[in-house]
């Protein structure tokens, strides 16, 4: 396509065609529901730091980043020249290679839980390996993880990621709700609902089961929840639950590693005994990967006399994935982590101050280098507080369609923000004026929602 | 390192060093138990077509393709070439791209069961989903699969992986036996285990649970049951099976995918339902497919009132992995999956040539490009036939060593091969004087063996 025709086409024009084109081959014409809006998905032609051009020329702002997985924003240089230099030497073979050890001793040295580390595919992946692992530790069968929390696409793991008022069931014992039609009632059986940062009911809810209890998996920052973080005293108290009942306190820190140089876990007094990363640690790449103490991580271990957890994976560990991820995490260093943290703190502010101009019943939560805004005037703290209704979501996605297609803002479906280090405080103020003008456009329905 | 280094290099001498850096760091050393092997693996530097560098300069030639991942070899030029191109525009987006709707198109085109396709970042995920959408559809929890079969890491197609005498019971109904401790219960009683291309056994051991069984998952040459493929016969009375109870027949090709152009499902008079894919469809890259009749993966449509089957996944469809999946697919057109087949025939006839002047008690099993060695006069017919001893693994690990060490020679730790277009009859022909001399070598042991 040449610079004239871009000129020329209408935005979307192209990405109606190509989804007419993918909805004949592929189920909804989406391989992942995230990208999916109505009337069509939009279609990335390239993508440079932190602006994507979609196929018909329209460049926009990124401040979804690949669901909060590009820590550098898209082609980083430093990325693209090491991978270019590994995919010359091959993508993956059936030997070992020193880029997957120098990336695990980087790894290894973020954080005091991690003593051993190994590499899967995904996060999903890295959620199911943490999962086996304790049941191969503990002996015992059961999860228990807190409503509405998203950990990927293992059953266990996803039991009770949506609930509404209708089946959510009590606060002091939620219902177990599978997400996927056909979930057996062993996956339903085995998984232990608690209310996130609610202490006195997980604690009594967790004695129910404590015999059978394999491991307490917790987002320290949960995306889907509100994305508000676990309170210390919360992480404690399911900390010591754990060591006096056999059980592992699991860590999801697929999303929220970025958090802080060492992840969210950096500032609890506690440390977990396992930790599952992925998205930001793969360097634009597909990776996971499962951390935690050597004594439970040899479960995993080929050499010992009874291995209790065999596992293995085409791709896992390969060369590209963790080189790139190796460089991203480099560049990723307590500096860079510190100035991104700023940067989000002063996009908060101002985005705080669009509301309060715009005189909108909206908060916002977050952590790090993430936020999420929130149709209520008060933040909300709890994932049944942060739920919303259907007319809710109308009016969000209203938002993002208006700062996607007149003010060229990409954001999370969730009305999230996960930043890169390559947005400056251009890119934040572009972020601020056009929520103030979305804030306007919608407060008339806003107003009469709340 | 210099080219005086290299030469000054003990084989293996640096991949100890590495493996003890990887020691420290790694559980075992090692991410993926595949490429262990005893006293330490061997790491890659780079790779070409069909020889492997390891990181003290010697090379192998690569009958490995990891894991048979790699159908055009190591960092086939026109794979690099895109997947440069690709690098320079992003490697992933909260968008489309058309990359992932022009392979989708390719891969549909294909094979005739091919209707619609959803991209996963591995093979193991793409079992996974295969099984998800199955009881989504069905409304049924449990599955059905071959004991010994292979079909990743989700727990329900990883039972009763590996048995052995002592565990896998009566052949009328084998046990399910958990790959992993700590499987939980409703695992084990969800999945029904059935002796491979046994039809009275399976229709029996079916007909025990056919008001619960979602799918029966069939992979048409299981690489690790024994590499021989499922009769026209078994493969069609399990499809009757299913017309009438309500079941689906679920293909596991991550591997098989490679025998015909359409898949090894290309040769039997029935087509399955759906069909995982994996392996070579990244063109070295990490993926995993589901595909499928319309009718049934519209469980995973996001557009339908009812969402049966949310599914997302940060890395899915990346324009990397499906870019070089692409590439590579085109590539592997019918004329090139006829020429590798006829290389591979050749090689199994070359190395039964090797069997008989070695006189030693060696068959081959095998379908298309891939072919394994078993250590018995008779080919195996089922894995209760193929079930190797630890005597018989201590042997096959000492004929594989001297392959590798002394032959420079990448097999897979099964003694089998899985070729790549790269190959050709110079290196078919180092492949059997190898073989030749490793039988020689052994065939004293072997002989007290049998």
């Amino acid at each position: 396509m040449n610079s004239l025709d871009q000129i020329n086409k209408i935005q979307g024009e192209s990405s109606k065609v190509i989804y007419e084109r993918a909805c004949d081959v592929i189920t909804g014409g989406v391989s992942r529901n995230t990208i999916f809006r109505k009337p069509h998905p939009y279609y990335a032609a390239s993508a440079k730091g932190s602006y994507i051009t979609d196929i018909d020329g329209t460049e926009y702002i990124d401040f979804a980043n690949n669901m909060g997985s590009l820590i550098h924003g898209h082609s980083h240089p430093a990325v693209v020249d090491e991978v270019i230099k590994q995919l010359q030497k091959g993508s993956a073979y059936t030997m070992g290679t020193e880029a997957e050890v120098a990336f695990a001793e980087l790894l290894i040295d973020r954080a005091k839980g991690f003593e051993k580390i190994r590499f899967v595919n995904s996060g999903t992946e890295a959620v199911m390996a943490m999962i086996k692992a304790s049941r191969a530790y503990t002996g015992k069968p059961k999860i228990a993880k807190a409503e509405g929390a998203y950990h990927g696409t293992y059953d266990y793991a996803e039991m009770s990621q949506i609930t509404n008022p209708d089946n959510w069931g009590n606060l002091d014992k939620p219902n177990a709700i599978p997400l996927v039609q056909g979930t057996p009632q062993g996956v339903i059986d085995d998984v232990v609902i608690f209310p996130y940062n609610d202490i006195e009911r997980t604690l009594n809810i967790l004695d129910q089961s404590a015999d059978q209890i394999a491991c307490v998996l917790i987002d320290p920052v949960p995306h889907r929840i509100g994305l508000f973080p676990a309170s210390n005293e919360f992480v404690e108290a399911i900390y010591d639950w754990t060591r006096k009942n056999n059980a592992l306190l699991a860590f999801d820190e697929v999303i929220s590693f970025r958090v802080n140089y060492a992840g969210a876990q950096a500032v609890y007094t506690v440390n977990p005994d396992l930790t599952s990363l992925g998205k930001i640690i793969g360097g634009g790449f597909p990776i996971g990967a499962l951390t935690g103490k050597s004594e439970i991580m040899q479960v995993l271990d080929p050499r010992e006399k009874v291995l209790r957890y065999p596992h293995s994976g085409t791709f896992s560990a390969n060369p590209i994935s963790t080189t790139a991820g190796r460089v991203a995490m480099e560049l990723y260093d307590e500096e860079a982590v510190l100035s991104l943290n700023v940067l989000a703190l002063k996009a908060r502010h101002q985005v705080e101050e669009a509301i309060r101009i715009a005189d909108v019943p909206v908060s916002i939560t977050g952590a790090g280098s993430m936020f999420r805004m929130h149709f209520q005037a008060n933040a909300p703290t709890t994932y049944r507080e942060a739920y919303q209704t259907k007319e809710m979501k109308d009016l969000i996605n209203e938002l993002l369609d208006y700062l996607f297609l007149k003010e060229d803002i990409l954001m999370i479906n969730t009305c999230s923000c996960m930043l890169a280090t390559t947005l400056t405080q251009k890119e934040v103020d572009r972020l601020s004026e056009a929520l103030l003008n979305g804030f306007k456009l919608i407060k008339p329905k806003l107003d009469q929602l709340i």
